[in-house]
């Protein structure tokens, strides 16, 4: 290993224990060794999606997090509901790493030529506890960056870019052609919007407010709806009228909204109905909930025929489904593309130490439009 | 004609305003001539299932109806509700014929071999009105009854044993092995348990109350949680545990009961998970909603991981995937087993002015298991 310094480093992790105490710490651990087919990355930038989120902090209400430990080693102590720990007896007592996906410098590489060449190399990487100083992976989990990426720039290159492209790949497969796309100012939203642009496919944005409207109209986004506007209904059932769209993509979850949307596709679709079903439309309209911005239940309104579906969505499933040569594909976009269609906005990085702040934490556990952050693992640990 | 009474017959019709005023009525209509390939039926025997009352009282609640018209020509009143109308501009100022499905003797035939060969047989029809003194179908919607069965023992040949053995069939083309039914006491839901019984297929019946555990018991059933018991959730979790059950078939839908078996279903695979994943169990886990017994928004729980789906379902377009050859034969095995898999119960028989009546409304707009009814549209008319 040339970097000698790194023979551990440290890693974040999340704890819960069957009696529902959640607990965030860091740890040093030892740095691996590449094996043949593996380069180790220094980890230098990694977003905090909502996926991670959910791993990190369990379900747990962060406003009621206390910190503990020291300055040098922070810890976070907190309380899982006791409704959502039924669900995960199976991380008990695990302190588990987290983060999805990340960007770094590799500094070691196994024997293999493919490990050699990324020697050096600025790399994306999806493969999980990406909120680690050192993290080794193998060569197939890699994406190389186009020259002059910086790790930032590539941090996510994994999840909401083959997100927003599976969504459109699901469109295809489904049998749709126009959809919409819920907290749609996100930088996953406005991923999708470019995308969509590019294949002339309609989107039906839905903003929670005025300054995301503006945000959408300024990149090109046609059909944008302001959940927070009193004539909301009324405008997406226009969008709905004129886009025709059947699929919706729905991060929040929680709420009214999912069968709201299946509501107004069905008065949409009811409009041009040649006669009366008592069984409404027999067009399918479907709402996938990819994200759980929204904690509570969901409520689905029953005014929307019997042709409809609600369920999870899932990027990895979807990548699987498809197989190695069409993700390939796809991830050879998202590098040629990374700068224009693909690029990130982030508020601000953050350290390992930082992520453990409770000030910090009440900002970028809140997943709003505009507050996403990325960790540096080795920020200040230079 | 044979029969030269019938140059008229009476028919029951539901009217919707676009202001929401709901009209029954009844209505002399001329008695068709059949076509080569039709006959004509003298109904003797019409269920009123959950799904006739849909389209009948258009969601308005019968408890608010008023009794209009006169002893011989009972008219009834009543509003549907505002968040119900958007949905039901394309039937708006049609008198509407009511009835999926019944039976009865064919007086008159077509001149095709088909149809001659029916007359003064007793048949089933599906073809939706009915309630109808007369009524002239196609020889194709038309299930000859076997020797000696009577109207009121075929009238449920399609809706209920259809979508009994169409749910086993959806059960076997999406991968399940084990299934859930809601509303299990009902006709259906004991023509389901007779048929996965015969079948060997698991099935997890959820009833309401004491009673109906003990009937679905009389039968054979093995597993059956009682939504009211204080231990119904553990007992579900077991249920779900001992079969492996990841689909279900709810006639509910309001409430939280979709989004309570989606939950129990996700502890029970949890549980027997080798290792914890964020986003739940992978297995996929299906509610069909396929009726409206609880009018209300349908509430789920998030606590079921990322692999699960919400939807309606409805056995007509069910039908149409696999096509008539399978559909044939599923009518086939009806026809045969029409007094024992598929034997119907029901509390009493009507006539069509008695169907207007609100003492009489208020027992059969319940739905409640042991409440079902047959309209006998000939009934005091000979």
């Amino acid at each position: 290993m040339k970097d000698t310094a790194a023979r551990t480093g440290l890693q974040l992790r999340s704890l819960v224990k069957p009696n529902g105490d959640l607990e965030l710490s860091l740890t040093q651990v030892p740095t691996p060794v590449p094996a043949a087919n593996e380069v180790l990355i220094r980890v230098e930038a990694a977003p905090l999606n909502p996926s991670d989120l959910g791993l990190l902090f369990a379900g747990a209400d962060m406003t009621k997090a206390t910190q503990t430990g020291t300055p040098d080693q922070p810890r976070v102590a907190n309380r899982v509901p006791e409704g959502m720990l039924k669900g995960m007896t199976a991380r008990f007592d695990l302190s588990m790493p987290v983060g999805n996906e990340g960007a770094g410098i590799v500094i070691d590489a196994g024997t293999s030529d493919a490990a050699q060449a990324l020697r050096g190399k600025t790399v994306a990487a999806l493969g999980g506890a990406m909120y680690s100083q050192y993290r080794c992976v193998l060569v197939e989990q890699c994406l190389p960056l186009p020259p002059g990426a910086t790790p930032a720039e590539g941090a996510s290159s994994f999840v909401n870019p083959l997100t927003a492209l599976c969504m459109i790949e699901t469109l295809r497969a489904e049998g749709h052609t126009a959809l919409v796309h819920t907290a749609a100012a996100s930088n996953l939203g406005q991923m999708l919007n470019r995308i969509c642009q590019q294949e002339k496919i309609s989107l039906v944005n839905i903003v929670r407010n005025e300054d995301q409207v503006k945000l959408l109209r300024s990149i090109g986004a046609v059909h944008v709806c302001d959940s927070s506007s009193p004539t909301f209904i009324a405008d997406l059932i226009e969008a709905l009228t004129a886009t025709g769209a059947t699929l919706a993509f729905d991060a929040i979850g929680g709420g009214k909204l999912a069968g709201q949307i299946l509501m107004c596709m069905e008065v949409a679709l009811s409009k041009k109905a040649a006669h009366y079903s008592r069984y409404g439309s027999p067009v399918h309209k479907q709402v996938y909930v990819y994200g759980g911005l929204g904690a509570g239940p969901i409520e689905l309104n029953r005014a929307v025929g019997m042709a409809w579906g609600v369920g999870g969505w899932l990027v990895t499933p979807f990548l699987q489904k498809i197989g190695p040569a069409a993700t390939q594909k796809l991830k050879q976009r998202v590098a040629a593309e990374l700068k224009t269609t693909f690029a990130s906005r982030y508020a601000g990085e953050i350290s390992l130490k930082e992520a453990l702040d409770l000030a910090t934490i009440a900002i970028y556990s809140k997943s709003a439009t505009g507050h996403k952050y990325l960790i540096n693992p080795n920020k200040g640990l230079g």
